[in-house]
């Protein structure tokens, strides 16, 4: 492992907030339905899932291209977190979409 | 499908460029070796793939989202090509980097 | 490239259908609701979507390990298919979803 | 969370074994050089990070389809493993993918 100690950290939350996303994405709210199925919670929370993903990805790959996908990340999942607050129920998405935010600032530095 | 003929124009072409950057480094670059097989080229053009089916997917998600990630793509894209002209011998991969970059460009807009 | 025509095929179909069953799924099945709108619809679709894009990946990075991953497929788009034919106005899926199993299962070989 | 504790501790392998194949592949190896950067090895990792990254992904989706590409998951995890032992000093990537293809064959089961 080349990555420093607050790089892992990164990949972790990021690992984490995309696993909640799309595991609360393709389950709880739509098995909830109202506000939470509506497409733009949905899409909202699949993309965030995604550029999660790939933020991870880039970290892991070794290239310093992560600062720039690290930034829109953070933006992401500010957006995710609020939209969660908004429709409701989603304490857990929202505590790992803030937590992913402030590390990939660090990141994105 | 919701999206525009310049949005399937974009993610046409960042999946070229994803397919050309993943084919040609996992292959035509290892075999070659030398600047080819350099670990900072190796990441720089699995990091440009990784990207470009990122922002594919954000499109075809339809999420409004899209947009940072196609202008964070397009940056890579030019990196990736600029790369790419540098060790020589990649001119399919120049092209379909500085087309997607083109089309990212566009829709960052 | 050092990928045969057959293989090439197989990738557009591929990321022929990972496209349209990630579009409809996001945009399409979402607005229309009830049946279209259930998590296991939505999920089988997502899942489906998953597959194809990652057994694109192992044709891309040139390893004999696809042949599994495009078994796989297959049956992934067979059981897909049947879903959207259930549901209904979902053709353009259907026809995606066969088409990809037919070029997958020639790869699984 | 709808999935079970022994789904949660596959995904957690699958994550950890497509974090290490990834790093391990685009640093180390490529570091390394000779036969640690011969393409049949680097295509074997790539594929194998990707397999467990599509595993994990099918899992948090909540679909039965996990199944098979757990199965598929397995199998790759091994060859992976075997070709890591070949080429030495590759312990890391060993544990991560003899302790994933175990979880996946639970999975599988």
């Amino acid at each position: 492992m080349h990555t420093s100690s607050a790089m892992q950290a990164c990949i972790d939350d990021c690992l984490r907030c995309y696993r909640i996303c799309l595991d609360m994405a393709s389950s709880h709210c739509l098995e909830l339905g109202g506000e939470h199925a509506k497409p733009a919670h949905i899409q909202l929370m699949l993309a965030c899932s995604e550029v999660c993903r790939s933020a991870a990805h880039l970290m892991l790959l070794g290239t310093p291209h992560h600062r720039h996908l690290c930034a829109e990340c953070a933006e992401i999942c500010e957006d995710c977190a609020r939209d969660c607050e908004r429709v409701g129920q989603m304490e857990d998405c929202v505590r790992a979409c803030r937590d992913c935010a402030e590390s990939c600032r660090k990141m994105a530095g």
